[in-house]
């Protein structure tokens, strides 16, 4: 549920350590924002359904397409369109806001090992 | 349209000077993320059929409500839920990220000499 005073991103950063583990900060109508620590490679995989944000707080995230890669600093952000086969990549530890509808798993069609459970609030 | 490199934000906002007047960067889906500058008083308003989503980049934001303030700076979001009344203030410039479906109007229900082209593009 959303609060009714300000949400710091940073604080809320504080609040966890994992990779690749989404927590949910905030909902708007159906749409959740999630931030997430990354480190290392994803899972190649895609969403058959809904576009995907990334917005990166601090460090670079690179999102690999099987035609080009498209790298991000802080203050950039990117917008996946849906059914786009996709692996973000972030050679340091980098901080992500991610907005997409509630109920996207992290690995998409593609599950294994980095599936993260859904509709972590922190 | 988006584009097929990363949206730097800064970058962005160095190609207007305009307050209150939202200019769209990117969309996600039926939604688009709008950048505005802002300062003084904005029009009481709400929006019908959508909650709003803002990040402040820069400054700081205070958005009234009948029943309280919320008080927003940097690195700081706010959801404002549909139908709530609600009329931003910024005391010096302050840098906005919005994140609305497309076609919202700025100014809700409420019109008035404050209402901005909507769909503008940079």
């Amino acid at each position: 549920m959303n609060t009714n005073s300000a949400i710091n991103l940073a604080q809320k950063l504080t609040l966890f350590n994992e990779h690749w583990s989404p927590k949910v900060v905030a909902k708007m109508n159906d749409y959740q924002l999630k931030l997430v620590k990354v480190q290392g490679e994803f899972t190649w995989h895609k969403h058959h359904d809904t576009d995907e944000l990334f917005l990166v707080l601090k460090g670079a995230l690179d999102i690999h397409f099987r035609d080009r890669v498209v790298s991000l600093s802080d203050g950039e952000l990117y917008v996946v369109e849906k059914g786009e086969e996709h692996k973000p990549v972030a050679t340091q530890e980098c901080h992500i806001l991610i907005i997409e509808p509630s109920g996207v798993v992290n690995t998409g069609d593609a599950g294994g090992d980095l599936t993260a459970q859904n509709d972590v609030w922190i």
